[in-house]
């Protein structure tokens, strides 16, 4: 048969996974700690399967998890959605990503991308009908050209999808960003996607600015994240999205017919363990930690640190080293050097080559210098 | 925004089940057990969590799980997948369904349902840009009429969608239903989804045909099942889909999108429980016995029982109490006797109502006394 997605492949996620586990290589590639989660959060999993709660979770998701959401969001951006008709908890935010894509994008809409960017954004517009229009971000810091923006914008844009902090750049938008954004759309009728999956990641004293903080965006926003970057359990697949009513009405219209619930004990555990507001109060010490020991590590390497204001994710570019396409260089140094990252290319439609590197730090500090000794070889 | 699904409500089993909560009712409605899945299979889950298995499951499904699938198949229905090419892990059979409805239909496609069939067929059909084409199963028995079958197919029918053991009527298919509909699409380049979620739930000693035990059929179809239904474990979500190399190639495209994965320490307890044989070859007996008690208990009431060959449904005709429309009748019952059922005509995409109720007996016997108790008052 004629395929829905011709050009899509596997995913560079599955790809250079696959291939770090085939070589045995250390593997900062994919997205995703090498730790585990917190113990209290698997004991309470543990009780409440055995307290019997293994069937259909109500298919917004446990009131509790979502009431939990709510506080959290007056708490930190100071906007208090309602769980009954703002908050839907979805299998993933890649679910939410596109439950919220699949209810407002129709045959003809355009969709506004800032690139790079995440995989699947792009795959859930077109099986939707609409086309996205690609928008790189500026070099060498990967800001956002807002008049740029402004120029691709057209009658037929639907929607504009922004991720901060950025995967995988690591840039983070200030408040003159969302500003600037909540200007260009005012009078429009265009929806936003913010993916804000890695909230909890903002370093160096800087501060996540939420479109939820702000009057002007939160109203035509679907606001994504995941409980899986901030719990250490991206296996667990339980993400959220918030959008005003009328949105979430729509979005949840997807979310009954792709997964209809996600997993209920998980879901239980998490609302309660959610109380702990240490946990995510100290995550970016936590990672800015790691970034500082990868990068000091890394001194002394040939590679070019691209600094990374936020995720767990730090560029590095090799161009010193090589001038190979940035996929092939990142499959031989898997075999040449036993360390596995992510070509930036792959989050280009056209696969532009900038010779940079994705490399995750969410690793125990053994992991992180295993492998910039080995980097520090090219 | 305009709606892309402008006449879809929030479906009947949320709207029964949270009816039946709030007015602590007997629920009978939405398809779920009262009672706890095996120990044994919540210990491995605690296990393979407290050993770190908390982070992202290949993206096709742990491979340990679709080893297991592979084998279980064989023993069963005599094909033996190939787990890397033709099973995918899904979060629950819901997204399975609308994963390979999304790969395969194309705008203009046309798509035979039969009804009365799951609410999330048609709005996958539609969301994919294709035209579902209803026909409708033969009264009294819920058999299909595949001349009638037969006449609704036309240049544009991309793909046919069956369910056996069927919800909610409780019908299974024989050999000679296969038969007959491989040599309808014998020649013709119409693709098979089969819906069989309910395998393990056939009664009075017949037998469950597979889509996969027909050559013909095989390799045109996606096979669908549910560890939800077959392990008492709904709220968790793990489903699959068995389908030939290149089919399933194009359904992992969307589940790379859709959910990316599913639950990690999840597949690979299942992977482990899978080897009890015993669970799954009791479960006809266990859900028998059941059914039979049920209708035991029922005994006297006003309600005709229309006889249950398979799945974990009872329909009861209710005319010769009420000629009120189903979905009111039904409301009506959890506030005049606190039982909830979900109404038949929920499942027609016009709301054919023929004052049928379905109840779901996957429930203790203490509840099914209760609610039989209650239901003989009408
Ligand atoms: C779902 S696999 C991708 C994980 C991730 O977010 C990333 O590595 O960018
Ligand atoms: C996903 S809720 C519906 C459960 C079910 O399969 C049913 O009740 O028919």
């Amino acid at each position: 048969p004629e395929s829905k997605l011709p050009d899509v492949g596997t995913s560079i996620f599955a790809v250079m996974s696959g291939l770090a586990n085939e070589q045995q290589a250390i593997n900062l590639s994919q997205g995703f700690p090498d730790f585990n989660c917190p113990e209290p959060l698997m004991q309470l999993v543990t009780k409440y399967m055995h307290e019997g709660h293994n069937q259909y979770a109500p298919m917004p998701g446990v009131l509790k998890l979502r009431e939990k959401i709510s506080l959290k969001t007056d708490l930190l951006y100071g906007y208090l959605p309602n769980p009954d008709t703002e908050i839907t908890v979805t299998s993933g935010a890649t679910e939410a990503l596109f439950a919220a894509i699949m209810a407002v994008v129709t045959p003809g809409d355009e969709v506004i991308v800032l690139e790079p960017c995440y995989d699947s954004y792009a795959p859930a517009i077109r099986l939707s009908g609409g086309t996205p229009v690609y928008v790189p971000l500026s070099l060498p810091d990967f800001s956002v050209d807002w008049d740029l923006v402004k120029s691709r914008i057209s009658s037929r844009t639907r929607l504009l999808i922004i991720n901060t902090p950025h995967n995988p750049t690591g840039a983070v938008m200030t408040k003159q960003d969302m500003d600037t954004l909540a200007n260009l759309l005012d009078g429009t009728d265009i929806l936003l996607i913010s993916d804000e999956v890695y909230e909890h990641m903002v370093f160096d004293g800087q501060q996540h600015h939420s479109a939820l903080q702000h009057p002007g965006l939160r109203e035509r926003s679907f606001v994504i994240s995941s409980f899986g970057k901030t719990y250490h359990t991206t296996g667990w697949k339980i993400g959220y999205a918030i959008a005003p009513p009328i949105l979430t009405a729509e979005l949840r219209k997807m979310h009954q017919f792709l997964t209809f619930c996600s997993v209920t004990p998980l879901q239980l555990a998490i609302a309660d363990f959610m109380d702990d507001q240490q946990h995510y109060l100290t995550l970016p010490d936590f990672y800015q930690a790691k970034r500082d020991y990868f990068c000091e590590q890394l001194k002394g390497s040939n590679l070019e640190i691209i600094p990374s204001a936020g995720t767990y994710f730090q560029l590095a570019k090799y161009d010193r080293i090589s001038d190979k396409y940035d996929l092939e260089y990142a499959k031989q140094l898997v075999h040449e050097i036993g360390v596995a990252a992510v070509p930036v290319s792959a989050f280009y439609h056209d696969k532009t080559d900038h010779k940079l590197l994705r490399f995750c730090f969410a690793k125990s500090e053994n992991t992180l210098k295993a492998a910039a000794d080995q980097l520090k070889k090219l």
